[in-house]
């Protein structure tokens, strides 16, 4: 089978590689029905992290089980299923707390932008739909893999409540879906900060009350001009710079919580300057195994469609034309159909 | 009268100045009953925070109110009050929250180390007692003023509960406390770290379970010891290094609450590191005018006795003695008498 492969900055291939096989009796193999380019991917893409050896890729995918090893108790060939992108055994203090993103056994995904993935862990990591959906369902069945589950932590993090005023620093598909994540959790006011209409336009249709679209001490002061100067309840970090998450730490209130769920690069917090801000932060990769039951169920009843997020629909061999498009910010999120 | 004025590094002085006078309607003056010196006292001390000009010194107080301007309504002459270092209107929306210590009106209180003591926004900032006190109940009101309030918000921030697992990074006044205030709260167990045997008698005392002499790495490794790995669900931190609050980071539990009230001298976090730790983060300056009155009550009911913590008591006059005890950790905390 022919698998995505990344060789160092911009260097995208898909290649041919063996077929993954059972190994452990934990495992299962998936047959992708779609998967698609991760904001996190470009980082790598971008030669921002560095690329020691060539690369399979994709951590976010959905499809059909072809197999599954002995130990497997939950998920059975035939069934659809979504899966994070971290594996974890759901079982561990870790995952019991609801933080399965920091399971004992976790184990990064990577590989999934391929036409058969192996999942280990099966039983701890992977969730099957009451049945196998159809077509127009799997974007946003996808979406809850990691984006969506991302978006939903960015806003439980932050502490959205019914009533609050949030704002959302980031206009990838992250944040796009921290608006909506917001929006179901009742908040009364959402604020996306975003400079792209197309971007804008669909923070909006996701239940944005409000756009802004100054950056760093001018968004902050735009922030604090339409709360009267008080800041907001909740701050949703989606990006992961120096600017961003200042700008999300100076935009919240004194006693405020900022989720912040974008990986950090380059970003030092000074402890006294934090100190006196008086905001809660809370963040990490998100817990997505905790949320998928949830969601997959808000998608399945028609509640939520964050699959719209995805503006560019490619065939797999096109993946290298799926990581441009979003490098180039000419797509949002690129899915991928093997 | 005679006040205390620092100088510089390890230079106290007690010197004649003017008595405070009613400046502003919302003013109240103070005739200190006890004033004790602060931990946050020795960074100046110190030298580690620069000392510019003579400044008067002191932040802890109680009283009996000598006189108040025209518009002061809560407090009145003749009763005894506590107020907060920081003074606070009460009314403006961060107090609203909760957040007196970053009111729209904040000012920090200096010049309580003296016989008589001018407090702006009287109203907002002191809390009577319901008849003057016993002396024997002087100290732990003292407390209440600032460093009870402090462990007590270290406490909040980490979000103790009954029944969970607490470690205290600091064994200084406000860490004791902070192992008050856990057991107030219904931890479960509660590992204070220090490796001073009166400080830890007195942590026992308080309600700690367990005692960690080890620190830095050593001592991270010791509280994953005794939660089996897991680390403790809330770590108050009360020192305020880099080394401390690392430690305090690394002993929670993914998806644990670091509360912070040690403000930060040097302190650098790293974005990425604490992203993948997976901990809520919470603290700043104590908010203690949000917990006074029910502070105050658990005093006068003997529920708690925080001033236990004062383990010298001098008269006024003799502060620069009290400094240098605290400074060579000869008392955990100076109470004085003026």
């Amino acid at each position: 089978m022919k698998v995505t492969i990344l060789y160092g900055p911009r260097d995208v291939r898909f290649e041919e590689r063996d077929a993954p096989k059972i190994i452990k009796p934990t495992d299962a193999i998936i047959r992708i029905s779609a998967t698609c380019v991760c904001g996190s991917d470009l980082w790598p893409y971008r030669g921002i992290n560095k690329v020691n050896q060539p690369t399979p890729m994709g951590h976010e995918y959905c499809g059909i089980v072809e197999e599954v090893g002995s130990a497997v108790k939950t998920v059975k060939p035939g069934q659809f299923v979504i899966g994070s992108f971290f594996v974890s055994d759901n079982t561990c203090p870790h995952c019991q707390f609801g933080y399965q993103s920091s399971c004992q056994q976790r184990e990064v995904v990577g590989g999934a932008q391929a036409p058969l993935l192996r999942v280990k862990l099966a039983d701890g990591t992977l969730v099957a739909t009451p049945e196998v959906p159809s077509g127009d369902l799997i974007p946003s069945l996808l979406a809850t893999s990691d984006v969506m589950g991302t978006g939903w932590f960015a806003a439980d993090a932050a502490n959205v409540k019914p009533g609050k005023t949030v704002a959302v620093v980031g206009d990838g598909a992250v944040g796009l879906l921290a608006v909506l994540s917001a929006k179901q959790m009742g908040a009364a006011r959402i604020i996306a900060m975003s400079r792209h209409e197309t971007r804008q336009n669909l923070a909006r249709e996701f239940g944005a009350t409000d756009i802004v679209t100054e950056r760093g001490d001018e968004g902050v002061a735009r922030i604090k001009e339409l709360t009267k100067g008080i800041g907001a309840d909740s701050v949703l970090e989606c990006v992961g710079t120096q600017e961003s998450i200042m700008q999300a730490i100076h935009s919240t209130r004194p006693g405020g919580h900022v989720g912040y769920v974008g990986v950090p690069h380059g970003v030092e917090l000074n402890g006294q300057q934090l100190f006196f801000t008086h905001v809660h932060l809370h963040g990490g990769p998100a817990p997505v195994r905790r949320y998928l039951p949830d969601l997959i169920k808000l998608v399945w009843n028609g509640k939520i469609n964050p699959g719209k997020v995805f503006d560019l629909t490619l065939p797999l061999d096109q993946v290298a034309e799926g990581y441009r498009a979003m490098d180039e910010r000419r797509a949002i999120k690129t899915l991928l159909l093997p």
